[in-house]
């Protein structure tokens, strides 16, 4: 069995996934826990119970933790990196707990391009970890889309992180589908998205693009009263209006006014699945990038960073 | 006294109200009572009970109903009467019960701007109100806007209702600020708008008024995270972004290419007051009108219209 090298955490509002690593980065075993929200501010104590077994084996091991642990909320606050940023700005702007044995990344800042404030933590780790999976993102300019409760759309310029755009889009689905009477239920639909529907959304979204999206909403209700569309058919047909206006919407405003666009997806495969449809369906070459082993590589990568700066340090 | 000569309701999904009403539809008593939803399908028995006692001093009145007891859920389905329509087919479309003593005011559908089929159903006695309330309505070509849950964008030419537009702006509205993470608040925020910040939200949708709203949105969480806007502000900012949106999308997608519209407003003064504010600010004449008024005088319109049908057939 490989050595075990240091323990990579991914901690978010509500979960915490926790990696015991080799030197590569390989995963040598894992462990589960409370998100941030969840764990009553006991944050050592948190990660001291959960890695214990791993201790008695290992010894001490030097611990990066990305997401929501860093933020007003967590263990301590890593602030936001303003960008433009290089990746290894964000290694070096890592905060230091526990005489250095714990590491927490920060997210980043920037003015978006309709000149807001905008904010990520967590994405940037992903970001981080898609350069080194995927060599070819380093070059030239690139647009990423992670897609979540708040999609971040990420423009890099030759691994540079310029600026990026936020969008509640998962937010907003999840709401209107659990309180809005346009596609509220009696029934349990289960978390299916019907694709057909899904398709006939993005469909209708591309007949009138320049539209608010505000006015194509009423559509998913409209349809059932006429008899249409199921209850369950226009959750999807909703879906797919909401993810065709943002995709739609942030090629615009991201990605010049090229005939067609490479864009790489980087998030959970049900997710990323849905935003290639309305991307390929708009001409994009698209690329998906399993999310959770984009965490696991930026987080390795951020620790072998820091190991470097640390045999710097010593030599 | 003047002489009771018919009662008028509005029975929408959550509340009844009914006025005893002279023979110029002045107001001579009122009642409030359950909504459609809260009525256990005892319609009838609702309607009786509440106007026992003015039965007993007038005898039986004629009863005119709008809202949602047309519906589904309601006493008796008046099925929607297709637009372009007249208002006079309004009136003959009215669904009869007990042997015309009560009269159901049926809804409108149409295929909107988008091609999309829309509904509404309550509205059209407000729009009948105003045409009444404001005789200039009834000339030319007039837009108007019913601000609410689902706010109503509605066309007429000479009087003809032409088509309309949904948009359920403040249904989002009410979902982002009870459940959204982008204004969500421990504090109890009350339901007043903040007005400046209001403002600066219709001044911020105007600097980039080509995006798809649900790239504004992550604005009112990040200019809190920077320090900008308290919670209570982001809420106003937030209904700004949103009132602006579809005001704007609505003017593009029915008003035409003119530089400036008249809109006339017609709901409770607190929102049309909001879409005042940013319809003036594009440049439009606006005026409003009470929603309350507008659908008494709908009623007692329809009203007029059925006494004279049954005179005629009498004569």
């Amino acid at each position: 069995m490989d050595a075990a090298n240091f323990i990579a955490g991914d901690w978010g509002t509500s979960h915490l996934r926790l990696f015991l690593c080799g030197s590569q980065g390989n995963v040598l075993d894992s462990r589960q826990g409370p998100g941030v929200a969840e764990s009553g501010g006991r944050f050592a104590g948190v990660l001291s119970s959960l890695t214990s077994q791993w201790r008695e084996r290992g010894g001490d091991l030097p611990t990066v933790l990305c997401g929501m642990v860093g933020s007003n909320i967590g263990w301590s606050q890593a602030p936001y990196v303003p960008c433009p940023a290089k990746p290894e700005q964000i290694a070096e702007a890592c905060v230091a707990l526990k005489n250095g044995a714990v590491h927490i990344v920060p997210g980043l800042s920037c003015r978006n391009p309709f000149g807001a404030p905008d904010f990520l933590r967590g994405e940037e780790t992903q970001i981080l970890g898609a350069l080194k999976l995927v060599a070819s993102l380093g070059k030239g300019r690139r647009l990423l889309c992670l897609p979540g409760t708040h999609t971040k759309w990420v423009v890099l310029e030759d691994g540079l992180i310029l600026h990026f755009l936020s969008a509640p889009t998962g937010e907003l689905f999840a709401l209107l589908r659990d309180h809005s009477v346009l596609v509220r239920s009696q029934a349990d639909l289960g978390a299916e998205i019907d694709s057909q529907a899904f398709d006939a959304g993005l469909v209708r979204f591309a007949e009138h693009p320049e539209a608010q999206l505000v006015h194509r909403l009423f559509e998913c209700r409209a349809r059932q009263l006429s008899g249409e569309l199921t209850p369950h058919a226009a959750r999807g047909f909703l879906s797919g209006l909401l993810v065709a206006g943002d995709a739609d919407g942030a090629l615009r405003a991201l990605a010049g006014a090229g005939p067609a666009h490479s864009v790489h997806l980087i998030g959970t495969p049900d997710l990323t699945r849905l935003y290639a449809a309305a991307l390929s369906r708009r001409g994009c070459d698209v690329r998906e990038v399993d999310g959770a082993a984009a965490s696991l590589a930026g987080l390795a990568q951020v620790h072998g960073w820091l190991s470097e700066r640390v045999a710097a340090n010593e030599s």
